[in-house]
């Protein structure tokens, strides 16, 4: 049984800015605003891919095995507080669980220091010839460890 | 208690399109696609705002009390299969519960008949001046109960 | 000299949805409204992208020869009327102009009848291995012609 | 005759970002690319618009006259070069021209000094009441030629 590699026990609170092991930033756009006045839902799951994408990227040394690449399962998104333009956000990452096939993302979303949304996504490692999932390699899963989240004890 | 409105015990299955009393179509956009050659996880977050918002709109009869509207606190998304443009998905949509501030949406994005998503969608009546949760009214209690989604036996 | 193909004299009236040898669908997203309350400028673009992929787009027998691509190198876009979702429009596009290694599309974009934006794009006709324009081939002069607008005398 | 207002002779070399008064950032997102690998060309809109609601943008101190707002009524965008993610672009904004109830915006992408697109944009002041044209203020005049493009002798 391989599965929880993170060092910690308990839960980490995603809303907690101080457990986050990756950041990236992202520019509001006129264009995420909508109708209602305020930044348009679909905008949050941008956000996260954002940070997703930039903490599993690095040139010259992709994460995945040849031949497998990793696509995202599940997104559980939670909308805590309204954004509005202009602005920008700080998007939050870091590994909180490792599987056999697949790890899950812990993300928090912040305009300056104030929580508007926190996410849980699952992703899998799949094979490019059968489509299906498969076992993360030992490299891949050192490499999640190290961005792992951090809970204070 | 006046959870768990909807007239069913066992829980939908979200895959089936024979359960959703209300349907949307939306076009696939050429920049729906990314640069991995299919269409992109945001899209499948549109999709489901399309289902929902068409779900929730009464022209001429808005299902929000006056000084009220309805946010999205939640939202479970499943992702289930690569879609590809050119095409059109079919958003099947209907309340699966209904509490006392809040209800739950239950959503299937599909291509033809296959399926390659489901969702699960919270969604709160909130107050225009207090910016908080406000308790569902009859009236629109009896007009989520008509979206609701059936549970065949 | 090759340049202006079309069998025509007069300039067409890209408002005019009698001139339009191809039709476009699009469903207005309720993300593409912005904080104005109307449909935002960029889904025009999206709209114009929507008229000219489908345009070009004939499954298993490309208008492109081997080895090259179409890609677009400049777009006017007239912003005639706003747009509130929800709804449809319609965009009707064909060719205006055909010159040696590029040719030009018109485009009109309506709401029922209402037409609220015109277009008018270059694409050029690139080389993959060079980057570079490259000759239109006879074939696709051809296949351009059949797509040209009408213009009635 | 009020016409062209700005204290230049000669046109702008918009690929010139020694000539923009007003710049702004954009992050890529992994969304804005497309099936073909790169930055999808709907992205170079949103660029445009990004730098427009920014030069325009006075928190506490509106440009418009109270009762008026500021249209777009067209964009020329030129496509000058590919851009690809992950990084950032950076637009450069200024106006090019004032006249009597619109003025003209000119606009450089650029990635790093690389010019991958030039606009200009034709904006229009509407009176909130008729929807229609109105003429541009003296305040409003003025602090568009502070927004000026200077063009080098």
């Amino acid at each position: 049984m391989r599965d929880d590699h993170m060092p910690h026990a308990a839960k980490p609170d995603l809303k907690d800015p101080a457990i986050y092991p990756h950041w990236s930033r992202e520019t509001l756009r006129y264009c995420d605003t909508d109708k209602q006045g305020h930044i348009n839902n679909v905008a949050f799951s941008v956000f996260c891919e954002t940070g997703r994408t930039q903490l599993l990227l690095e040139p010259g040394r992709p994460l995945t095995p040849p031949g497998t690449f990793i696509v995202i399962a599940r997104l559980v998104l939670d909308f805590i507080g309204e954004i509005h333009w202009p602005g920008e956000v700080r998007i939050g990452t870091g590994v909180t669980r490792i599987g056999r096939t697949s790890f899950h993302l812990g993300q928090g979303v912040f305009v300056e220091d104030r929580c508007v949304a926190i996410a849980d996504s699952v992703l899998v490692l799949a094979d490019e010839a059968t489509r299906r999932s498969t076992p993360l390699t030992d490299d891949l899963r050192s490499r999640l460890e190290v961005r792992g989240i951090s809970v204070p004890v």
